[in-house]
């Protein structure tokens, strides 16, 4: 394990440690909690809370888009492992200033389990809380199934899009409501070329050969759908697209926006020769890029692969995405 | 070889030709060169221009820091090979609006030869131009002779306060001296784990034992200053801020900017481990933190490791420090 950590019993502490030394004007701990962090500028009145969290070894996930114009409040559990109901119920009554509070997170048997059982608890203090499931990973369950699909890079698109609303104090119906058009037009596909290894493991979580990679594997090394010989950049990304496209229909002129996501080790050259051929493909199918997106979003620690994500975009989702975000880990001026 | 390319012949250029559809509004090609970029917004009359350059494999540098706020222009060369002169000087005369241009990069035999070529041959065209050099690795020459020392990271600490400079409408005499007044108040150390990979060469750039990793490694793989068993976050952070603090003396209640870079496979969650404690010595040597600044900055393709560089603060530089900026690959709203 080749890791620049200490013990790995203390990799999340000293992680959200070091973050919260780093950005002490943007992000706090709350209850006496490490686990817990809300943003640390005025909260507004009346304004949404929105909350999200999962397992660690996912930077920027899910912390990273805690700030402005994007969520209010995090539970940070250990890698790859859900926080605790009662945790997300503190952050939840934290962030609530009378309109209530969304949950937006990614489909996950123990996420959900727990982040139910939060918003039971949040209502028992009388906050309204409403949950988004994310469930963008086309390659985690057939279209017939969708409501069994895993959440990853996506969830980016659910924070900006409610976010964005939420800071213009749109009601908590109406912050779900393009919260869900969000995830219902978001699809992701991801390609794995090496595992990543949970510290206090310290084995790698699957193996691939070295001249494999995995097409459709999940951020936890969830198995994909097919173990191939690597093949080159454009033939993945035709192999990605091919498969998001069909899975939401699209027409002629649709507009979408594209997230080309490195899972942790892969470098940003790679990331940029994949959304070349992605661009050409969706030209030719008829689909305008109307905004990109091209870096680290949703990680697996040191895993080497990618992910594409598409949001299918109409005037509303347009302009929500056009907002200004800020958090220490992501930033949109314009 | 493991890399999302097609074939290694094309990888600079695919790269640019996806960086260049990704973000049209903010990048232009100029003279029919996809290696010559320069800024896409209209120019000021009388800006100082700043003109960067040097090799590929290093993304977010160089291009990565053409925008507002930090470079003009840049010039691309091939994976860890210098462009040309005649290159940069297509790209001065472009950037050029009255002011001169400066030139900013690191101290690389192959650079140094081909932009003192082309700042000869821009003054034929009666454009003047200034050179700074960044010198920033401790590791790669004694302080005795620093000035011929490597420039890695703390290169954007040069951008950044140089281009806050120009954009306040500072003539070239100004943005040279703040400038070189960065780069003389900036030092940087690195760590290396593994290699990368030159896809042209097919091969790591260097071997590193399972177990090992090297001190002081240049960010093309030229020799650390010792190769040793992989440490602790805690026992690297401490070598490298000793050797960097020891460099260029401090006194209690000084100020530094702390950038903590990955090379490129290294997972955000271990630049902030690795933060954590170097915010700690830091305070323990009554040096306080002004500004942070983690992820990647100065990367070698899948090279995993970090560097850490320090910028040592006085009031001018902490206002244009805190200048926002503005480029695809970077961008500071407060």
């Amino acid at each position: 394990m080749k890791k620049i950590i200490n013990d790995p019993k203390n990799f999340v502490n000293e992680m959200i440690e070091g973050i919260l030394l780093a950005h002490p004007k943007d992000l706090k701990f709350i209850n006496n909690d490490l686990r817990c962090l809300v943003r640390a500028d005025e909260k507004k009145k009346g304004k949404v809370g929105i909350a999200t969290g999962g397992g660690s070894g996912h930077l920027p996930l899910f912390l990273g888009y805690v700030g402005k114009g994007l969520a209010d409040g995090v539970v940070i559990g250990n890698v790859f492992a859900s926080p605790s109901a009662q945790q997300m119920c503190e952050v939840t009554k934290e962030i609530d200033s009378g309109g209530g509070v969304l949950y937006i997170y990614g489909n996950y048997g123990g996420d959900v389990m727990n982040f139910d059982m939060a918003a039971e608890m949040a209502e028992i203090d009388d906050i309204r809380v409403e949950q988004i499931l994310c469930t963008d990973d086309v390659a985690s369950s057939p279209e017939s199934s969708k409501t069994k699909r895993r959440g990853v890079a996506g969830l980016f698109f659910a924070y900006k899009i409610a976010g964005a609303y939420a800071e213009e104090m749109a009601n908590l119906d109406e912050v779900k409501r393009v919260a869900e058009k969000t995830v219902n037009n978001t699809r992701t596909m991801g390609v794995a070329l090496s595992p990543c290894i949970v510290p206090e493991v310290g084995k790698p979580t699957f193996v691939i050969g070295d001249e494999e990679m995995e097409i459709g594997m999940g951020i936890h090394g969830e198995p994909g759908i097919s173990k191939d010989k690597l093949m080159t950049a454009d033939e993945i990304v035709k192999i990605m697209i091919d498969k998001i496209v069909e899975d939401l229909p699209y027409k002629s002129g649709d507009e979408v926006s594209v997230l080309v996501n490195g899972l942790g080790a892969t470098p940003k050259e790679e990331l940029y020769i994949s959304y070349r051929k992605a661009h050409k493909l969706l030209e030719s199918n008829g689909i305008k890029v109307y905004r990109t997106y091209i870096g680290e979003f949703a990680t697996s620690m040191e895993m080497a692969g990618m992910s594409i994500s598409l949001l299918k975009l109409d005037d509303e989702l347009k302009k929500l995405l056009d907002a200004p975000a800020y958090s220490p880990f992501f930033q949109q001026m314009k």
